[in-house]
């Protein structure tokens, strides 16, 4: 018989195993999923004090590694909040610690990507990490780190603490690792284009390893209000989230527990909902047995009066800045754009911004061009199975007059307090019910402005065919109808043709 | 300013935020993946003794949840070989500890699945799991746990210990969670059906919670080989890995190091390359520089001359087991199978199995059936982003006389030590190259055997229609004949009709 062993290993251990989870497939992704993970923690830090960020981004030729792959070192510069010395080490070093777990709208959520990407620069190239930060204090902190993967534990080779007599505030991360620089080239420079398209008022500079430099500079100093941590909604709890702030609470009475720890609920909502589940308003929720917790959180999902979450925790884009963001990068001759409301997914709340753009610089490429994003985040890969993709196919475009030759282009972005990704490495969204209905209302909604701007562009067309006509024939019988009469002035037919022109013809 | 503050999360409670990358993103996965999860175990413990599996699930009623979603008590029986008692509650309640974590084919990789399911059940309704194991000596086991999700360790309620008179050994696994069974009826047959097929040795029993009993009876006792656990080949290795067998080593100089540590690297091969790379034979491994083992891993992915891994660690289902499979779910006209020789990626070996059914059982829905196999596992999600997939959908099928309006199933078995899944779902499986070669060479080759089926079914029915022209006619002209040179007997001609025979008409 075969003797079964078993072992522990450490979270960090597991991602090393299992990097494909997190976007780190082969060195062409991994050169890739580097520089976009450290890009997205640029833009948290700097939204997160709302200041328009400002992202300088090298990488640099170090030697080669094999035939295909090469050695490279990356170095991400920002201007956002810093991180506090003491928290540096495990932040860059150790796998689930992050200042991510928190229920709001952020690109980061797993509070793994910055660590995978150090993490496999280490098990590529073993060379140390560069950290340097300052959260605008006196002093810029300096660290060299790396990770003991079976321990999940940072190890400190270096630490230098400098005058920061600039105010300097922001992070640096500058790390080597193997890669496909050459492969990776079009998804990098693709994600850096479309991150300018959702972040319109974000400086981002990447200098290649061939020293090209590629600028998108911002359109607008207008940001969106940073989102706000938030309260849970009483749909999206679970028995052990309940469990754990039962655990910690300081109201010795539900009533109170439930307008303190829970989303929109107030005074009436919370008596009406122990009314309804038969609950005392004094009973102490630290009293509560198992059953009775189970039993909560069942009533909790039946009670039909709580108010939907509110969008403040959100931070969308907003129409005005996704039209600048469409106009900047694609120059279309069209485009539309819509809001949706929030919505709610099992607790969740969320919201789809919806652009559609026609003509310009989008290509005709045979189907539409899709361009999905997620907490300002582009989505690059495995389009296939993303919810968007499947909503787009699933729509009759006959109905508005549109077909798959035309240069169009489709833009979706959901944002979350918790984006429903089936992997780490954020590539696509879960096909939810209440998220797939959200995106085809917006989609339909900007597909009916593309149909009038499409169906008046034709009248416009046909209306100048018509002009063509009269202003070509009308002359002839004008002039005939003079020799004819044996007059010898031509009648003005300028008034006569201008009284034809039902539409003013723009642009002409 | 904002306050940034840290956090770190143990493993379990990362995986309870992040259930999605496990397959239970709602009450209908859930339920399909706790099944799935569970049963997958189960196969692995029974086929890693050669012992072919009984595997007994039942999901009966517990009551209501929600208005869409019900509780469900899951209890999965089987005859594997059984988990010593001191593992239990950790196997069971403490993520990131297995006995997965081994170089070998096996379903389960992640040591993950399992406790995703127990920890969905247990944020759903709150229960303890209920495990029953032995492995075949004196005793049974009987263990009641929860999962402690922050500090991610078992909490032991009960244990007792049994007589076992009988000589059972097995593992059952009992425990309640919250799901949609009528949504995910569908997947759940599918997921047992196409079990069944790729493991045509095994017993399986469903009994669902309307008290229906769905049976797939073993169509044969013949067992592949069981996988064995094997060295790293040379090309799969990094710095961290190299530096683990560094450091536990016990051999002191390279030459030894290379041949024990690694797979198929013998004297000559150890001898050359460490030519190759200008190491000394006798250089102590445990005194490498961090600049030499670097170079040392680059060196090993350059050199040329190391031997292909090995199939022995791959448990591959073998072209008659496959046919078997499939002839026993499809019941088809015409099915080909074909395995390829292994071949790996990133160092990590993999087999291809290929089969292409007509007819049949096979529903005709105007595109292929594919069925996607890896270790065995169906794979029933995200089809359009699976490699196999993308492979069909590649091929010129008009070259194979082939149509998608054809009753055509193409079932795709990939086994490998590491298969390059996209998500802790296993769900579909990553377009690296060297997989999507070897499953392109396996398909064209079942196609041509097709292909040659069906010009032959062609030229059959063609020479039936032409026999039938013949039959019709040719007794009407001797007739005729007959009459008209006067005679009475008209000549036999069923010799004539015997001669125009070219083909011999099978079935007819």
């Amino acid at each position: 018989m075969t003797q079964v062993t078993f072992e522990e290993i450490s979270p960090a251990d597991f991602f090393y195993r299992n990097r494909d989870i997190a976007g780190f497939t082969n060195p062409t992704r991994a050169v890739f999923a580097a520089i976009r993970e450290l890009v997205e923690n640029s833009l948290d830090a700097a939204e997160s004090i709302k200041v328009p960020p400002d992202i300088y981004v090298r990488l640099s030729f170090e030697g080669e590694a094999s035939a295909e792959t090469q050695i490279y070192k990356l170095r991400v510069e920002d201007n956002g909040t810093g991180i506090p010395p003491q928290y540096i080490p495990s932040a860059f070093g150790q796998v689930l610690y992050s200042s991510k777990y928190k229920l709001k709208q952020q690109r980061g959520t797993f509070g793994l990507g910055g660590k995978m990407a150090l993490l496999y620069g280490q098990i590529t190239t073993h060379q140390p990490a560069l950290i340097i930060s300052s959260t605008g204090g006196a002093r810029i902190f300096m660290y060299k780190l790396m990770i003991d993967i079976q321990r999940n534990r940072p190890i400190i080779l270096d630490r230098k603490i400098l005058l920061n007599k600039d105010g300097w505030r922001g992070t640096i991360v500058e790390f080597t690792l193997e890669g496909d620089y050459l492969r990776a080239m079009p998804k990098i420079l693709e994600y850096f284009k479309q991150t300018a398209m959702v972040n319109p008022y974000a400086n981002l500079t990447f200098v290649d390893p061939k020293g090209r430099l590629y600028k998108f500079v911002r359109a607008t100093t207008v940001m969106p209000d940073p989102p706000r941590e938030t309260l849970p909604h009483p749909y999206g709890v679970d028995v052990e989230f309940l469990q754990r702030i039962i655990q910690v609470t300081e109201c010795d009475n539900m009533l109170d527990f439930l307008k303190v720890h829970f989303h929109r609920v107030g005074d009436v909502t919370a008596k009406k909902f122990l009314e309804f589940s038969d609950i005392s308003q004094s009973k102490n929720p630290k009293k509560l047995s198992h059953e009775e917790i189970v039993r909560l959180v069942q009533k909790l999902k039946e009670f039909k009066e709580f108010l939907p979450p509110e969008a403040s925790c959100l931070s969308p884009l907003g129409e005005e800045l996704l039209r600048t963001g469409v106009l900047k990068e694609l120059k279309p001759d069209f485009v539309a754009v819509h809001q949706r409301k929030p919505a709610t997914y099992a607790g969740h709340p969320f919201i789809v911004e919806v652009a559609i753009a026609y003509g310009g610089e989008i290509p005709q490429r045979g189907n539409f061009v899709v361009y999905r994003f997620a907490n300002r985040i582009p989505l690059l890969y495995d389009e296939a199975s993303d919810v968007s993709v499947k909503v787009i196919e699933s729509i009759n475009w006959r109905r508005y007059k549109v077909t798959p030759d035309m240069p169009i282009a489709i833009i979706v972005h959901i944002c979350s307090t918790k984006v429903p990704y089936k992997t780490v490495g954020k590539e696509f969204i879960a096909d939810r019910l209440e998220v797939r209905r959200e995106v085809a209302n917006g989609i339909r909604e900007v597909a009916r402005q593309l149909q009038r701007f499409l169906s008046r562009r034709e009248h416009v067309d046909r209306e100048k065919k018509r002009l063509g006509v009269f202003g070509k024939y009308l002359p002839k019988i004008a002039e005939f109808s003079t020799k004819l009469s044996g007059k010898d002035k031509v009648p003005d037919i300028e008034r006569l043709l201008r009284s034809v022109r039902r539409y003013g013809v723009e642009g002409d």
